[in-house]
């Protein structure tokens, strides 16, 4: 069932204390917190789709490559804090099966919260990155315990947590707060061992939101980012009461890990298809740069676009492999291969400031120095701009001043620094990305590559002498 | 004569034509002209050093290394605009040599100007970027022949000219526009060969001011890029009229690219100067960072870190070798070595992306998801900011959290990108750095050096048998 | 129907004229061309696996992504002569189809050829690159014209043939030269628009053979490069006549591009199977290094290590996603797709050099300096060197010995330079790759993600707003 | 006093102990120690020199910047063994002063070690890098306690020593070897704390010498390796006695890093003025390759050039500054910057794999399948090759053949990655490189340039405000 963008609106006054500046705020009319508008068009949207028989999937779990394929596209179509609240579905539901073998209660409460989710359309956001205090030192060595979110009591109707969750985009804005372990714990570190899920509304929960830059304010200076501006909101829990149906892990170390890994390969695997199309996006801009310049027969900017083309390819190429190379688990579930996933998203991040300076390079200094948009409407100076600003006939000076803009705004100006950040650090951050690949590369077949290679004993098959391939043609 | 602040103010005050936003403005009273006032303070810092004895240098040009490697680190005191004027006044001194072997008239004519300009204590700026409408074709070949600024008529009192210049930063606050070729033109291209000095309030001059961004108006949220804001000018000539003794070059194809290539090495040798601090104040920035996270003994922080330094060294070492090697032109004066000039700036440039994204990378998710810094002051919110921030007891929560910010300010937000772009096309753009090199490189000596090494016959003298280096000890 | 080794070497004493630092020489018998030998060894397997019920396919073409996948498995374990001969059928018959369209007549011979081909048991290689003299003028522009291979007599009986072609590996130890076209060629150039197969004994052809180094003649110090040394032939074709049933083109210049674009599909794609598997045995190898020197466990290691595994992942990604996006062609053939194939194979190559450096740092000097394998037998030597080698309990001094040996040879040796250049060039070369690449991307689709990410209009479907992405969770 | 070539050789028939492939050899007669030739003739030279009035310097020492830039060009013209024997002094010297504080009798010790190198003329080369065994433990965790050379007695003579040095390129050709430690010990490790200087026909010293590559037997092929193949020696000290007046260190572990450190800054900064040349050299390479194939015009190879002149321009820029901003030391002893020699040596070996990919890049194919030089020779081939072979007029096809080779051998054969590796390892290595770079720089300067921009307290001094650098012009 859909609510309205309206029913959504109304939902949020619910007695959530968000603060903005030093003071409280109601978010569905701070001239700020315009994302909100966004989220609610979400829900109308959703609730179209519906009506014309292509219900949102919320609850289905993909089981075969095909049904995986879909599913990544579909969510493609969703509103940003819609598409979070499926992923972290599909990440509980990835994490459900391990937490069965620890105690079948906790998946059985996860499940429950899954079809609440379901039945009330409420969106839910993780809550994963602790304060950490000084990252060298783990939870108990902190000066402050609280540094890493933590069970201050526990009692028969369920536990009370400290502790803040600081990278919560979107928190003011969502129902539930998703809490899961930062990293994995070690043994004695069973306080900081908890997940739960915890409404937005909960006593002692407090939002410190900080809403990036002023681009929606200037959306003509602005074409791109001040279409979306979420707020990174910083989440302090402070002795706040979770009833015992909410608590998914309580105490058990060892698989703390489990949760946020579940959820990473998801977040992954969707900002991997984003970035698909973004890097497509980078190469088409670097392209109607070049155009609108008269500069796309010059060779150098030819190969530069050729090589854009091949990094976007890249992306694109590990997405496709993440997929058509995704594993049936136990538990019947279609799940992304982790290499080619941690791949696509690795190579995404890394390669954006080149492509951002190729942009920049393309489009020359009038991406900073263009006349403002306001220029080209009034008679003092439009004529000015238009006479100026054309490069080539079937271009006008207008379209040009545009783009001009369009690309900084995209790619030379606070949302292309801000958006290499959020990549950089979402999903894990691209040392956890490392690490990830290594776990899941097949190291010892690698080995035995070399060994053969080597001449040297091979400890499982034959390998390829590769040693063969001195051809040139 | 050094002007204070107030008459710098008033003489703004001179009938000139600014448009912001299609309206014409009043730059002295307009708030989004912050940069007025830096000028102006400018203004008054010179008056304070001349009172102290240390005036600031404007008419002697530096005549041996010692002195060159003094006005340069003179000049680093100086306020951007008054920088601009003295690296404007170097070029065309520099220039001056060079024309007078065309037309002793033009020596003297300059001459005459940075007397003027040295007598009125008055700010100049370079104008030198056309329209260019179609980047592949030349004057000529434009569908509108004012793509490039021209002379559009001559008489016996001077020359008019119409055209636009379109990246000159902080025209509408200065008082001189040096206008000069874009290029080097090529017989047939006669009218596009023109320099001259044109006041900003004369009859034609337009101006279209963009002024960036509106980091001045938060300066909590931006506590470094809101200090300087300077207006981007996209300046346009409507036949304007320029006297005989402004004109210093007229019709003439040959020596057009001279004026550019001067005044570049200035621009060039300066920026590497800024760009040295620069890329250690980056350097100092990623280990304030790793600091404030307890990150400073993990080995790849350090070993990133490392790397900052090297290249940062790199910087450094082409801004010393360009002094040091600097050479006596025929006139007595002493010009910075151009190969080790472009070396600096292109690699300065080159590897900001990398600067950046490795103090991303240590700063974390909080660059964007700090606190505001309002936060920090209010009752409601300062205490958890201050216990949640708190990496280590020797930094507070709340200097950590405005590191944080100017951080971001710095390196994750519009500046960063800004500055990139800046950097790229300011100076003559990369790939004119490129050319320069080459121009510059001794590869008669290379290509020996290589004949040596191939056992084929050396042209000129005998070289170093290299092959003879393989040792390791 | 197979042949034995021995009726391999009977049919190399044919007569053909191959020439070695000077002089005639019998290639069968010869020290430095061992590759016949490995040649001789793949037909012997050949037969073996027929006999088997694996017979080596050879005539079949793939008809879909499975019948590809294996294809491409199964063309691994060939010998490499054979591979290339199978590799040219392949590029034959997906030229045939567009060869029919100009002159039926053409595909009829090709279609006999390949029968020819199988029934035979022969070695094909191609022969594509023209001397090309000086390399920015045509064939017409060029001092010499025979600079590109071209057509100087044609008669009833078939055309006679004069140039040369250079970079035919094996060429003196192959049955047939596949000669076609090494570039598109225009009007005018009819003479130089030929494609046919000629025996390598024909009258006329005489082989220039480079085998390179003397690695065969110390299998100990080099393990890996001594197993395959194949003699670089420099042919040339003097007047060599050719009969009708052997002229695949003879004066059409449209359809030249499409032999050497055909073959160089399927040799991309081939490499990039290869190079999937050499980019795993570079990664095997470092770790092997990183333990045999107790360095496995080092953060800086681990870290360098990731990153050749998160490369590798992407050379395989790229050929996995070529196959699993494989297009059925108008012929009901299966070809991989292009864009994929190129992309694998440009990057596999463009990171060689840094997988290399990380092999050469990993490995230490040692992998120079190590005693000589001779010395591990002498009892004057060896105790010292398995002393002093051991670096600990679980490898021997020798074994580590071994490995240095080998990793030098495999990363750090003549080899490694050897296999650069052979894949930069081979195929194509990284420029042509380049172009394939910008040929096979659509880029309307990129132009109009980028149109609606700017706010401009698209041209033809809504794509998504990818600004609604800003999330660190 | 200069020795003859004759009596070097005859020197070196003084009992020692030198092993290849598993036999004691000669190395005056062996046929692959041509390198003692090299040596040899290197002293008739410096005989000549002297008799010319300009005798090597081998006990001087710099003492002014001009004196050292003098130093650095003069060592240039010295032969290899020559060169590392006055880097060596320089390091002794370096490090003599240091030593006084520890035991004044070190330093006298040191000085009549050089007053005797000087007065009998010999070849000193350092002995520095131990076996090491398991990398991640230090000499008291090893099994093998020998794993780094230690002291394994003492007497009223001298003290004995047991161990291995593994990289000593030259030690066999050599007459002193330089014993120091290879890194820094810590207390507990008095035994392994040891310099001393051993004859290398001492009893107990046995070299074990890899000569890499045959390419000396074939100076046609390889016309530049050829003409120096220095043997790599692994130098096993079993039991050597080493008589007090030739022990510079012996059990202080304090000082044990001033050795090598001392006589790494001296190594560094030759390999820098190497580098420089050579940098040059490749690029010369560069263009002479384009020109020879007709390529020097074209766009995107005069862009490969002008990158590979600016990099040659960073390692130039870091040694000529390293000269000029050198420093008196207490001793009175000009030494050169070591934050700027590390650099030009980091660079120059971060970018060598670059140069050499272009090298190839430019080259072709045919750097691999080029003719062999025979072929030039013979009637039967040779007139195919120059037909072939030549590109353009002005240059035969001879004489590109030629360069061809020597291209492969210098950037695409055994020389190149050798090379690399050498660079790579030798002089403590690019990581040591990072560690002395964090070390020299002035990171509180950079620490307070950050806090300037960030607007936070200041500690030293007022830093620049570099956000006033945002100008387009």
């Amino acid at each position: 069932m859909s609510n309205t963008g309206q029913e959504y609106l109304d939902s949020l006054r619910d007695g959530r204390k968000v603060m903005f500046k030093g003071e409280a705020v109601d978010v569905t009319t701070h001239p700020r917190f315009t994302a909100v508008d966004h989220i609610a068009a979400g829900y109308d949207r959703a609730l179209k789709m519906a009506k014309q028989g292509r219900p949102v999937k919320t609850r289905t779990f993909p089981r075969s490559v095909a049904e995986l394929r879909q599913d990544i596209e579909d969510m493609q179509e969703l509103e940003g804090a819609q598409r979070v609240t499926r992923l972290a579905m599909l990440g509980l539901h990835t994490a459900a099966g391990r937490m069965a073998k620890i105690l079948p209660e906790y998946q059985h409460r996860i499940e429950a919260f899954v079809e609440y989710c379901d039945a009330n359309d409420v969106r839910v956001v993780p809550a994963i990155t602790d304060a950490k205090g000084h990252r060298a030192l783990g939870p108990m060595k902190q000066q402050d315990p609280d540094a890493y979110l933590r069970i201050v009591d526990r009692n028969s109707q369920g536990i009370v947590i400290t502790g803040a969750k600081l990278h919560v985009t979107n928190a003011a804005l969502t129902h539930e707060l998703l809490v899961m372990p930062t990293k994995q714990m070690k043994p004695g570190e069973e306080d900081w061992s908890v997940a739960c899920a915890v409404p937005v509304n909960s006593e002692g929960v407090v939002i410190l939101a900080a809403v990036p830059g002023a681009e929606a304010e200037d959306a003509a200076y602005y074409p791109y980012s001040s279409r979306a501006q979420h707020p990174y909101c910083f989440v302090v829990f402070d002795e706040v009461f979770v009833p015992w149906e909410r608590v998914f892990l309580c105490g058990e170390t060892e698989p703390t890990g489990a949760f946020a890994h579940s959820l990473g390969l998801w977040l992954r695997l969707d900002t991997a298809a984003v970035q698909s199309d973004e890097s497509d996006m980078l190469v088409g801009l670097a392209q109607l740069l070049a155009e609108a310049n008269g500069l796309d027969k010059i060779p150098h900017i030819k190969d530069k676009i050729a090589e854009l083309i091949l990094d976007a390819t890249v992306v694109r190429a590990g997405f496709e492999a993440a997929v058509s190379a995704a594993k049936i688990t136990e538990d019947g579930f279609c799940a992304p291969d982790e290499l080619y996933t941690n791949m696509a998203k690795y190579f995404a991040t890394m390669n954006m400031p080149k492509a951002y300076a190729f942009v920049q390079d393309i489009g020359g200094g009038s991406l900073l120095t263009a006349p403002l948009p306001e220029e080209l409407e009034s008679p003092l100076t439009g004529p000015y701009v238009e006479k100026y600003m054309m490069a080539r006939p079937d271009i006008s000076g207008a379209e040009r001043t545009r783009l001009f803009h369009a690309a900084r705004d995209i790619a030379a100006d606070a949302n292309s620094a801000r958006r290499q950040v959020t990549y950089m650090h979402g999903g894990g951050g691209l040392y956890a990305q490392k690490l990830v690949a290594r776990r899941h590369y097949n190291m010892e077949r690698a080995k035995d590559l070399a060994r053969g290679a080597a001449g040297l004993e091979v400890k499982e098959a034959a390998s390829s002498v590769l040693a063969d391939y001195h051809m040139i043609v």
